[in-house]
């Protein structure tokens, strides 16, 4: 890949601007954990496997920024930070996983001084990203098969090197059945109303070299129907205990028409996306973002003023109409509810 | 309705911009059939009802540029003439109806001068207009009462006012609910890439004073799977024999995604929209239109330069999708290929 989508260089974190993409390659650099949760919320930076990184990494940041007398005042303070944090963005489950997981590092670390925790806080936000890049190529190396040579594949949103530390979900499957020298080419819908797939989707596969055509969201039944799509993977953003899974709006739809179509539907997420606390998808909690997503483009109304609008920006598709859930440690099908049990068993 | 698609006014055609809406309600005045022909392709009139209407009066125009001296020369001029208006969208039967309809009646009237001609021919357009508009509120009537009080209607596209010489088939079918004294609303699909929905049924309803919601295409099936869509309705650009109905891209998605809730998804036309001469869907002709509309939005881009684009502008749903056929010989339902040919039976 020809881009970095978020780094940790010099006690600062680099992102490339997804706003601004596909015209311009932007990097922003945030010193503070406060600018990196505007960040997430202003969709800088998205994607859940990105965001559980960039969550970390402010974490890191924000263990910096606090000045404490004692470990207890520390903790305290970083629980405000994590607040924060976690009150960007409500659906992907990465995000919490990955604060959790920065909590539990600093708690378990308050032997030493605090500048020691810092530091161990800041390694651990590496590894979560260099982990997460690492967990990209093992669901590529494990997606890869289902895809068959020559292959149409149909994806929604970008579950790709951007919406990760690198390489992609879904599209770390498309990229690794690639690089396996499979002849595949990408459908990309284009994912109104943030234009993820036209945007983004488009953009990286472009880069890379992979042959992508990009179409309006309501264009893929019509291919489906005329036999042109070989099968759909998609990411996720939250995945609960029976398999349901929430990813962008609009996955539900891809889901109905690949089940109409006999046309199988894969979804890839590594296991951070799982949320075995909640049992079926109706309880995964759904982001309503900003009308304006929808009535304006690049700042120009494209609706009547004052037209009334609804924006989820998730939906859920339920787990009977996945073929299958592809992630680092292997494609499962079937029973999900007894096999993602067994899959995150200590 | 406080706006006029189109009219025959002082021998001119006049239409109301509908690349313009909703930002500006601008009317071209058009006083030869070439420029019709150039404004039904560009989309300054769409809709298939309104194009039979905008070609009618094409053919009416263009019968009064037509020197000759024959009453030969004269009909193989007007053919010159239909067969520019005809090249100039292939989907919508409305339009090859209307242009055969003004063909009859010019071989017909030969009888008379050429001038008495000319007075036919534009004397028969303004009928297809009138006669539209009375189709308009039959096919209203006789579809208000698959619409129950409270209901949430689902439309994609627009098959409004503005599609037809007014008051429309899938929102004249809502805004006779309306009349009606039924406490209805409306959620519009924005209908990419051209935003019919957004841009033109948003805009009608609200100057209607109808309740409207405008949604992204991709978040239908998350509405209907909440059970928050009471029933779909939709127009048509052509019907074959055995109720496979071409409409805007997306139609076939909306119907997958209804049928899967158990919601009924009604297609409202005319029966000037049948097409009794294809035995099935699969043989009306699908036009596909240039890759910007999907790259671009005003003018600007949205997608990476060079990206590779489809941009199918209709599809096909098959007839075991629609739950009726409203006509404005009522509402047909069950075995379509006996019913609508008993319905066009002279």
């Amino acid at each position: 890949m020809s881009f970095r989508t978020i780094e940790w260089r010099d006690d600062k974190v680099i992102m490339i601007d997804q706003t601004r993409l596909p015209g311009e390659e932007v990097y922003c650099e945030y010193g503070d954990y406060k600018s990196v949760a505007e960040a997430i919320r202003g969709m800088i930076i998205r994607g859940a496997p990105a965001i559980g990184v960039a969550a970390a990494m402010g974490v890191a940041l924000g263990a910096r920024e606090i000045i404490a007398d004692t470990h207890e005042s520390f903790l305290r303070q970083l629980d405000n930070v994590c607040d924060v944090l976690a009150r960007t963005r409500p659906t992907a489950v990465n995000l919490f996983w990955a604060i959790e997981r920065m909590k539990r590092v600093a708690a378990d670390n308050c032997g030493g001084s605090l500048d020691e925790v810092r530091e161990v806080l800041k390694a651990e936000a590496i590894r979560i990203e260099e982990e997460d890049l690492a967990l990209c190529k093992a669901i590529g190396r494990h997606g890869a098969g289902l895809i068959p040579e020559g292959a149409t594949v149909l994806t929604h949103c970008n579950a790709g090197g951007l919406a990760t530390a690198g390489y992609g979900t879904a599209l770390g499957v498309i990229r690794a059945a690639h690089e396996a020298g499979k002849n595949i080419q990408v459908f990309a819908d284009e994912t109104r109303p943030w234009l993820q797939g036209a945007r983004l989707t488009a953009w990286e596969l472009m880069k890379d070299g992979i042959p992508v055509t990009l179409i309006s969201d309501n264009m893929a039944g019509f291919f489906m129907k005329r036999g042109e799509i070989t099968c759909c993977v998609v990411g996720a953003d939250r995945i609960a205990a029976n398999g349901d899974t929430a990813n962008k709006i609009g996955t539900y739809s891809v889901a109905v028409l690949a089940k109409e179509n006999n046309i199988p539907f894969y979804v890839a997420a590594p296991t951070s996306t799982l949320d075995l606390s909640l049992e079926n998808g109706d309880q995964i909690p759904i982001e309503e973002r900003h009308a304006r997503e929808v009535t304006h483009l690049q700042g120009l109304p494209v609706a009547p003023e004052g037209i009334a609008v609804r924006n989820p920006a998730f939906d859920v598709t339920p787990a009977r109409y996945i073929a299958g859930i592809i992630t680092e440690k292997g494609v499962i099908t079937g029973d999900y509810t007894a096999k993602l049990k067994a899959l995150v068993k200590p």
